[in-house]
């Protein structure tokens, strides 16, 4: 007797939903039952906007970040400061910085940091797009945003080392301790960051 | 100055994404870069095996149980025990008890329990395509396997009451205490039916 199990199409779905980040196999069942059972125009309207953001979603010529268009919303305002570059690792990253408020001038995404162990290097990234930006002149500021870590830390490193002989001024988000973070739960490598970074009140 | 987003197609994306359970903005997000940068195939992939499972799944016309055909694998399944009916609320249900290898017959799908309160009465379930299977003749037991909270029970109570003037052998699945289950970390309801259902050694 041959082991039952779903319908094959219904199997087909079950793993393709499996290769989604942090689905496993009884997520990815009740995903499914979810997309059998849902109302028909969520789930072809799910299946259109994944085909229709494949599609669609490509790269800023300007800036790398995601769009729909030849150009990103931030790209084409006018009113934004086009004499500050930020250089991000990911698309996700502007959503963040953007967030804030606190920046008006435009960015850079890199599509991911230096990593040797993993094969990426400037070639893999935008690097070459970002130089031509400054090449073109109008920039004189860039502030690394890159992730903290070591590959972001040496990406912002090697960047800053290709950017200053431009005469351009290279800056780096500031370290510190998070606010509302409470000192005893800060770690010393960031508390000592917070120590020379220090400011006059 | 307009507040900058993702791009309308990953948008929408991320809207469809967040219709599934368990699924917040964070996470649709996530996903949604997952299917903007997976391989081309794995993307579309997952769009057309929703389609497909859209068009293609169906109910067994004799059991109810999800398919692609007009019969699911086991109704027709000629080494299965037709004389046994074990009725489950849910497919998924199919599957567990499959799961177990103990069960040799043939499966009624009822796609819900009696819920009043949800408006879900004997005509929302599949109950007049069970009566009908009854009613052909063959049938010399009913396993009712339905959950066991309210609605569940009180669902297999309904059902008995319809089948029993039939003739046919009405059982319901034993409770007790779960194998490797600690006596202590045991409910008194459950721990009070598997005494009343204790067996001779």
């Amino acid at each position: 007797m041959a082991f039952y199990y779903f319908p094959k199409s219904m199997e087909k779905l079950i793993s393709y939903l499996m290769k989604l980040p942090g689905v496993g196999p009884k997520t990815a069942q009740r995903l499914a039952f979810h997309l059998l059972y849902a109302p028909e125009a969520d789930a072809l309207g799910l299946a259109e906007a994944i085909k229709e953001a494949r599609a669609k979603v490509k790269r800023c010529q300007n800036c790398s970040n995601l769009t729909d268009e030849a150009y990103c919303p931030i790209c084409i305002d006018a009113t934004r400061d086009a004499k500050s570059i930020c250089v991000v690792e990911q698309p996700g990253d502007v959503i963040v910085m953007e967030k804030t408020g606190e920046y008006k001038g435009l960015y850079h995404v890199l599509h991911g940091s230096l990593s040797p162990l993993e094969g990426r290097g400037p070639k893999e990234l935008t690097v070459d797009l970002l130089m031509k930006r400054l090449a073109e002149g109008g920039v004189s500021e860039v502030i690394m945003a890159t992730n903290t870590g070591v590959e972001g830390e040496a990406t912002a490193m090697y960047l800053a080392r290709l950017i200053k002989p431009l005469g351009i001024k290279t800056t780096r988000l500031a370290h510190g301790v998070p606010v509302g973070g409470d000192l005893e739960y800060t770690d010393e490598l960031t508390l000592a960051r917070a120590f020379v970074g220090r400011k006059d009140l």
